[in-house]
């Protein structure tokens, strides 16, 4: 990079990883300031031919960044902030996301959002969690036109053992943060989900909604799609 | 006590536990050696009027029991010694015991037969976890008729939760210490319990499936049953 | 539901679990808007027939509700809102609520009124700890009428254990947040009371008053109650 | 099932599942009785129909299998019996199997095997941890010509993150007990892969070959194949 | 020391404590091979001046002090040796030592026989827990007596909290590895004594009944006693 | 109590603990709201025959109860309210407190006010941590005048081994939560304290000065002091 | 020290540390009130013939030091004060600091400049985590100029692992507190530090950046520098 | 490597790690079967020229190492086995290594010879635990001519912050696993010395002599030694 790099000492920015990978690099906002994220929204406002993603954004680092990118879309449930703001025409497989409850949807809809601006076709089905089954259960032929599902549940977090065991397309569990004492912040639901009776269920971090949309774009990717491709010559 | 108490430095029994409380104390045998348990048999011996359980014995600890109470009933899959041997006869509401998988047998072996020998008509039903949900929906009737229903469960100990959605009555979870290194011995279904979305689940220790089945009879104990009486002057 | 459902996306209200279980579905408001939280009651202003918890409200959420509901009842200490606000004529057996110190009255109240709500004779007794061992033993005579008795405690948790070991009926034993540092906001008398020496002691989420209120109901409920109806075809 | 059920108390094996899910069921050997497995063996020995994969098995209980299925494959390094021995042909897209280390090869043979005999191409590579970073980088082609990657490491459970960063598949991280003290049995490897800063990570539990041998036959799983079938009526 | 020490690069013993502290070092076996501790025994044999204690000494490792130092005192619940064998006359206040039940027995004897041997008065009291109260308040007289009181539990370690309500002196609370899984090796019980509701309890390790026993004797030492002496040029 | 106590269904206070334990009860301010704690000291406020200790006291709580108290002393650093405010004539051996560093001394003045408004004469003695052993050294003669040491460390906690290995009188050690990330809020010189390698060391919760002066109080009281008299008839 | 001690019970400066081990004592401004630290400065401002450092100061606590201090340098990112201002000339060998991402800035920073302030010649790269491994591939010729290179990383951790396999020199990895839910504020990265399996990787506290600049500087210091001095007599 | 590689599809020797990092790779050998050490030591037997280490061996893994590689030197307290057995001639500063405790010596006679077969004049010191400070203190003379201190300690952990106070060059810390039930395996002295209150403690994985051994030899290095070298063209 050229010495007059305006987020020298700061970031370090991997434009290139979308060709490298596949898919775009996403901007992590928690633990940076203002100042460092609107830096880096002024460095990404030269590349409008990639997707950016900014994820676990404050309202105050979502304003400076529309402050930046004026047309960019903020989904305040899920913290997210895209730009540009047109989802891509969609390719490969369905991807479903559930949520067991109204308490989840925050990380639900932060999948929801990835999985479609990384290109795939995705929708939500919310409040379908195991104390009332019959609610999953007249899902199950929705359920079963998925390429793959991501589950985002927190308290006893058994909804994706449950679907697992329904279905054949691989499972992505998100524990969340919700409930009472004895969740530990979502260690209760991360346990089940790493422990589910059911194969097929991959587990990702807790409140991650980024991470599983993301890994259900990878999954769901058309057979020929970027995955692919030659790559080039990375490391 | 007299001083001739062969027990004198070892033990103190509650041989007035059942005048007390409605239910006899138990001898739980891990950590006393052979010697003890035998001392205590021999005390016992005198008191044919209640009966009398041996929990989680060795296979060295059964036999020295079987010396001094030859008609004593072991069961060797729960671990427990029974005497007098004979099953008194049922009062109060119906037990139901499940188990997820043919793993957590050990556990819910022991509730049953606790729940038994404290008087309640009892039943198991084997291998009926989440990961293949027609199992246990197809048990549905015979679920509503229990006064109460004891799951034991390892892994992601998800059928709490499930079943605690379908019926009316309270059920008792208990954790077993079944599955791969992230069930840390009985953690993941312990927190998976504890944390049950659907209210009315009890938890209690893992593997105890003893305390499973005292508990489960005490729920289910008749209206004008033992808890009714007077106790006497504890304390 | 018709496609006009205004909680479309939101939630997934379980009207028919009072017809089902015999126990209505509760409203966990904690990680949800006060928008979502209204949207929720304005459904359910439609549905004076059963009884409707808000549990856990914010003071934000409460008064939000009592705008929709303005007859609701809302207890400050217990962090509840009920709706009718009349409690039902009491049937089954007796339920007793103690608690250790005045640090663990929220936890108590919110089970006191749970149980009430649904449909149990319940009383509280306050500030009655093993560090001054005589209060409780001046209420054994209460104790010993009860179906089943819940018991908040923080700290060491103690007093579930020291309960059970005096009287015949069930102790559910709510652990709650209150303590010096290695109480561990909660989990140092949850773990007591998992591993209550004296059996009999079913444990529930710490601080989950609400838990314990319901499952007192179900443990007490009438011989002929709900628990014993048809159920209908759930699943 | 007919009441001379030789399972009847035991287990409820779950043959249909290869119809509704799309892969056939296994059995989980460790917590079983010889005398279990044996029976388990016995019935599955009139369905050679289907693959039939024991894990997790002891020697005792391997030979015992060996016994009622003669021609069965055991591999003793995964642990593991199949039944009939014959891989099929394979579908799909291509499974890399990768170790960091020579102690992580029972782990990596048991998800090698596994989704060799649900039908996938798949290959290992062992012993290219990062502490030698240019082992794995001169597998870079191989890498990118994988549907998806099983990478089963312990210690610092680091190869999954450099991994993800350099290809466009998911990846399945599988954390080994393998280290020092405090690698605590797996724990540190696997709070490693849930926090990988690249996306497209999935992890499974501890030591758990099976389950990321079995996730990654879904992952690549033929476009049209099993998970695009009509399931039956399941539930 | 001199060059020809048959200690050295193996052990360094501090023989000037009882002079420095009041009371002399103890050698803690586990973890020593039998030569290492036949080593120290060597060099102790010279010095019957004061009392030498051995703990935590498995069979092997008491038989080959045994070889050394005939006339010494092997407890075998205790898991203890010492020698010069006979117990000095006591001074100081009186000690007691409680336990919980039968299991906890090894501990409690260690904690009473060190006190013994640094010199104090103690008993024994044993299997009086929780569960059945009556067995504690019968002794209470005796507990009033003491100057300082040993409790050694584990499962739910409720008795010192109980003991401590009722007595002025201090309680040295020992949890100890017994019970069930949720126990964690005595993590329960440490817990609740470390959250013991009345104050005055002080704890010590899991298991440790040497320190238990080592603290009793200090804080029960006579008022013009070893702590009062001019102690010597340490340091 | 008559139906018109004032705290009626919030607390029972145990003034009676004085004659009974030697000790009076303390109030545990943490959790309670201002108008409870009020309401306490509108009841005390006739006691005056007895010292009241208000620990852990919010600014708004300490205000209230000044409100009612006027003349009570109030400790800012320590969080603790007492009244009377006159320190009583002391008695009993001398408590010397320690502190490690400056972050500590708000644990370590809770200790020393406990311990003289108990009835001991108690010096605080600050910032001796062993970072700089001459400090702690430079006090050899001071340290060995005590009757009872108590040390406040956070961090590594590694004050009271040291400290503990120099004199022969008890020391009580009492971790604090101060220290960064790994220190978990005072686990790790908990865990340090408990694991002493010089016995003598009785641990106390974290942040608990108010226990450790109790403890300190008690260990250190006269012989023929309130430990030996009669009692009463408790229980 | 004089009876007119301004820091008198409050604390214990420890000035002669640099003569006595090389480098100054540093003031640790967490859990100390801003009077508390502006006394502390009012002390130091007679010394300024040696750096010193507050670390971890909050802003008010860094104004209140300037103005006691007008020259000292404020770092805000670092949250480090240092006085007097400037760095003194550098002897030894390099120090390198890494980090892996933006968010890991500010422990980068704080160790940096305590490693300048120390007297070395120190620079910092940032963001060149593992998911773009070709950022810290580019930087290997510099890598392999440093004396010590200290790495910052949250989430995964695994930075340090990466570069110890690659250089000679000793590695310091500081885990940071950044990351999703199981990242477990640090725990996660200082694990997978603890198990790095490249050797030559030294571990300090989460977040502790500070200490790990102490550290580099003592590593690196000169042969012939401050650690080979007499040092004088200390303890 | 040529496909008759005989270690294929087991191992993947690094022997270029000397070149490139200056130290030559180790062989773990806990979780490998004697066949695979067995193998590896065939290989190894034709690379005479440096240095190879087999840490952690089993004794039967040992006896078939010496079968191989009939000069080696295995050193049976430390479980190393090193070859060829020569001790090559020592560079760079003096390395200095502590245990607390005799029963730490396995671990650090472990770090003493990694060191001295990496190059390093290494001598140990024995048994110096803070319970009886005057042995550590009466070796400040030797400590302070060390470059770098080793200090293996379990239980309390607390000589690597005595020390490390009275030092000016690093300390690396080694936790043990010894000690009772509430050291946890190490956790205990881990956490101690992450939280070291003097700077300058270089903390590694617990039980890791031969990586606390490796850390010693590369920040002991001369000068102008192995890390200054080129280093060849790594990835």
């Amino acid at each position: 990079m050229p010495e007059s790099d305006p987020l020298d000492g700061i970031a370090n920015l991997d434009l290139g990883r979308a060709d490298r990978r596949g898919y775009p690099e996403a901007v992590f906002c928690e633990g940076k300031s203002v100042d460092q994220v609107a830096a880096i929204a002024g460095v990404i406002a030269d590349h409008p031919e990639q997707i950016h993603l900014f994820t676990r954004t404050s309202e105050q680092q979502a304003k400076a960044l529309l402050g930046i990118l004026p047309d960019a879309h903020w989904d305040q449930t899920a913290r997210l902030v895209a730009w540009p703001p047109t989802v891509p025409d969609s390719t490969g497989g369905a991807v479903l996301v559930l949520c067991a409850g109204t308490s989840d949807l925050a990380v639900a809809r932060e999948a929801l959002l990835t999985a479609q601006y990384l290109g795939r076709d995705a929708q939500l089905v919310a409040d379908v969690g195991v104390a009332g089954l019959h609610r999953v259960l007249s899902k199950l032929d929705l359920l079963r036109t998925a390429r793959v599902i991501v589950v985002a549940a927190g308290m006893d977090g058994a909804l994706p053992s449950v679907v697992a065991g329904l279905v054949s397309c691989p499972v992505i569990a998100v524990p969340t943060s919700v409930g009472y004492g004895a969740a530990f912040g979502g260690i209760a639901p991360l346990l089940t989900m790493l422990n589910a009776c059911a194969p097929g269920v991959a587990v990702v971090n807790i409140d991650n909604g980024y991470g599983a949309g993301h890994l259900a774009a990878q999954i769901s990717a058309p057979p020929l799609g970027p995955e692919r491709s030659s790559g080039g010559s990375d490391a």
